[in-house]
């Protein structure tokens, strides 16, 4: 990189695919990270904070190649001088998760297992940014290493839950979707397209359906037929090469893929129009209103009423996989996770078993959830569409095996931060907003100290107050600076109000709103604006505050 | 890097330089930066949030060379497709300094002026790692932009003050020093090594002066006063080059290091041994008791004993810079900041002004400022010694000047995290320490659900509990696992007492106690076991845990 012009001063510019938080939009993150915390850790979870940066080796998936590792992650090469050895690659993590099989492996004879850790923290990925796509972006993971049996796994998707309401997604405004790794397999078995016999064929028809199964909600059945034979061309043309199935090959794939709604019809297709309409969890209503019909039980939150809907499922997901052994362990495992959850009352109005959800990961090796927001925003075109994913995870017990040679169970999951966060504002959910302080304006620049001492005295009453430092020779710039804070009062006192012994206290926020909505008359009363001993600052603010 | 054992397992490592932090290392870090942000928040600071990477560019001081850049920082070169044009180097921020200068001139038009801001996360240096000495660490800062009056100086002074009492050092316990740029400029003029029309000379000798009188507490006046001259020889024998300053350069140099000796023996050497060896900040102590003795006013934060020591320190300065004008307005400015802090209380037990304070960064151009806790501890060696500095700051005008050409005041402080923290831990008041789960023990697998129902009641009671989901076929290795997680109760109901409506719980503090204290006899007697009715369960928790 020469240098052609050595005074050129540098560009003040976030790099490309990064960005600056400010204010609410650091304090919101951290009150709803906080709140899952606080949940995480009254399941006993707790705290793991990894560095940024790991050997490219430990984080796996991208070693390095003849020049230098590019795929998907940060990483440079080592000097020889700090390496531990020259040229080590370094990288910054992609995920939480590679950290924590790292860690799980190093500390293996120290940790207790099993071992439930938390972590929150940025991740980084090297991939072309885009709108709304960012290089560096937040996850909140929680896991269960060293724990095979599937009430960790039981475990986790309750957590989920309840950390959605603890952030303030209401009950019925998410649901958490539960699948097996191993019904999937069974099912491919069954379609001949996975051999136990010899794993490693068919795998490129394999990774063609899951990703098929994955579109259902966007494309439909016919979508996904088409992606299971031949191909599907899009709207725009582009075609999409298919799995090349047989029409009955396919037809054990889209039974399956169907396998929530063909639930609903063994439920009783007794679902009224309105139920239909008014619910935006319908589908889990119907279920409900089925039971309710056959039993006069009416709470959504009956244990027996939620075992009975997932028991409805699993005996449809057994037919579908009979002779295959892993699809029958598979279904054995929704089964007990969902006797485990109904007899916490956590009932088909938060966790449902879903044979449509498939996470794109790789590594999972059983249970797989993700968390849903089921109501309804605008898309940027103005249609209504439900909310979408929030969280994900499941069960991968081969990660931790990279490091020792030796199969380590663990499940977990992993919350979408910054769409939380997202859904959080929407509903107007969004905590830790911070208001403005209150602003203590400088009418001669000689009283600094009583100035500093006024917002001194209104910070020790727990008021937040600032003295305004700019230049103070122009007033309108002081009240300028307090509207660009959102404070909500300022306090005034000049030469004249010094000797009387008074501050003039000018109510901010009324004052906007006066200035918005009131007649000339009204606006040259200035209500909005009073005079208090100076002794009475403390008291007269927190009255305006609404705090007296 | 040619794979010659393409099978070898990765090494489950941390890299070089780099550590993991567990449950209470993250719990404790947390609990002091959100006691400090709080402090901040209601001095009106806004968070910022900036990414860990930024353009070399932007960071400056590091730009890249002909191969790479790696004089500090961890950089790497863009790939071309991702970058907005090929080839930006892009690195990880060493500092969060260097963030807020760049965002500073992005958003001047958007942002308040004077924009007030804290930060607190990791920063990242490319150094040889050593003992205790990691290449990610965190930093929590606090700045104010745009802002010239030493008011915006004088608080950043008090609110660190604020911060360390809020985080739980008692005052008393640390001690913020402050000195100013200018005032050490006027003394290299009046020593005749810094010249305000040729400002570039003799930079070489005010690098090495600087050094040396940042070296006074170690080295002493003798050590300083040779590396002042033809330099200095170190016990290992190792030789430091000196300034080669004249003796009666030599002497302007120690006289102003010397400054707060002479300005003690001025107030009046008073001071009895008994104070001497008493107190550990005792040089404030016998000012305020030299004051004490003038004016009979006892209280060390009176304002006039503030302001009174202070005054007795400038005038001492204002002699020796007179002729220099840079090095008079710096006193004016102590002046100013010391009358503003005195008024609002913060006498010498919490501010005083320190002419050896130096601070090594090249860009501070005005007031500098530095907290140090004033307790002792033990070093390595099991000798006494002050905690030391956990903080500094100071006035840097020239920073957002990079990027917009237009100089912008600023002023702030960067607090240590890692040596806070370990100064708290020191004193025992390190917060956020998380208690053990209460363990709900799995005695008969096929009742996983009764188990999860003990444990989701116990939580919904605001009790941390979980179950064990290891394999419980060895009940010994559960309460070892009990006894890892710090836990303070084991929940236990097996067939029988599940048969009997009851369930146990063992006292596992308790027991850990009698395990260490009792007998035999007692020990059998069991005391930290008790059976109680299952519906009592939660009741009974409480009440063993203190919190009935």
């Amino acid at each position: 990189m020469a240098k052609d012009k050595p005074t050129r001063r540098p560009r003040a510019e976030t790099p490309k695919g990064f960005r600056d938080y400010f204010g609410a939009d650091v304090t919101e993150r951290k009150a709803m990270l906080d709140a899952i915390a606080e949940v995480y850790h009254r399941y006993g979870f707790d705290p793991l904070e990894t560095a940024a940066v790991e050997t490219v080796e430990a984080l796996g998936k991208f070693l390095p190649d003849v020049d230098r590792p590019n795929a998907g992650v940060f990483a440079w090469q080592e000097d020889e001088e700090a390496a531990s050895k020259a040229g080590d690659w370094l990288a910054l993590r992609y995920d939480l998760t590679a950290p924590l099989a790292r860690v799980a492996a190093q500390y293996r004879n120290d940790l207790p297992s099993p071992y439930r850790r938390y972590a929150m923290g940025p991740v980084w990925r090297n991939e072309k940014p885009g709108p709304g796509r960012y290089r560096q972006f937040y996850q909140c993971d929680a896991d269960t290493v060293g724990a095979a049996s599937v009430a960790a796994d039981a475990e986790i998707c309750a957590m989920l839950a309840d950390a959605l309401e603890a952030v303030g997604i209401p009950r019925g405004d998410y649901v958490v979707r539960m699948n097996n790794r191993k019904v999937l397999n069974g099912v491919m078995e069954v379609a001949g397209i996975l051999d136990p016999a010899n794993p490693d064929a068919y795998e490129d028809e394999r990774g063609i359906v899951l990703r098929a199964i994955d579109k259902f909600d966007k494309f439909g059945e016919p979508g996904v037929r088409a992606l299971l034979g031949v191909g599907r061309k899009d709207e725009s043309g582009d075609f999409t090469k298919g799995a090349g199935l047989s029409e009955a090959q396919a037809e054990v794939i889209t039974r399956f893929v169907g396998a929530n709604r063909a639930v609903e019809t063994l439920l009783g297709g007794i679902a009224s129009e309105a139920i239909e309409q008014g619910a935006p969890y319908s589908r889990l209503t119907r279920a409900m209103y089925s039971f309710e019909e056959e039993t006069g039980k009416p709470t959504a939150t009956d244990p027996e009423a939620a075992f009975y809907r997932a028991s409805v499922t699993t005996k449809y997901l057994r037919e579908l996989v009979s002779g295959s052994v892993v699809g029958l362990e598979g279904v054995a495992e929704l089964e007990s996770i969902a006797a485990l959850l109904a007899a916490q009352g956590y009932g088909p109005d938060r966790i449902i078993i879903d044979p449509s959800v498939v996470r794109g990961l790789g590594y999972y090796t059983g249970p797989v959830f993700e968390a849903e927001l089921t109501f309804e925003i605008l898309d940027e075109k103005g249609r209504k569409r439900q909310f979408g994913s929030v969280a994900g995870g499941g069960r991968y017990d081969g990660l931790v095996e990279r490091f020792t040679g030796q199969k380590v169970p663990a499940t977990g999951v992993s919350i979408g931060v910054d769409r939380l966060l997202a859904a959080l504002r929407e509903k107007g959910r969004a905590g830790g907003s911070a208001q403005g302080p209150v602003i203590v304006t400088v009418m001669d620049r000689d009283r600094m100290a009583d100035y500093l001492g006024m917002a001194g005295e209104l910070r020790r009453a727990g008021i937040r107050a600032e003295v305004y430092l700019g230049n103070p020779k122009q007033f309108g710039n002081q009240l300028k600076y307090a509207d660009k804070r959102a404070s909500p009062i300022a306090v005034i006192q000049g030469g004249d109000e010094a000797a009387r012994g008074v501050v003039i206290l000018k109510d901010l926020a009324l004052g906007a709103r006066i200035a918005a909505e009131a007649s000339l008359a009204e606006w040259k009363a200035q209500p909005a604006q009073t005079e208090v001993p100076r002794e009475n600052l403390v008291a007269a603010v927190l009255a305006m505050l609404g705090r007296g």
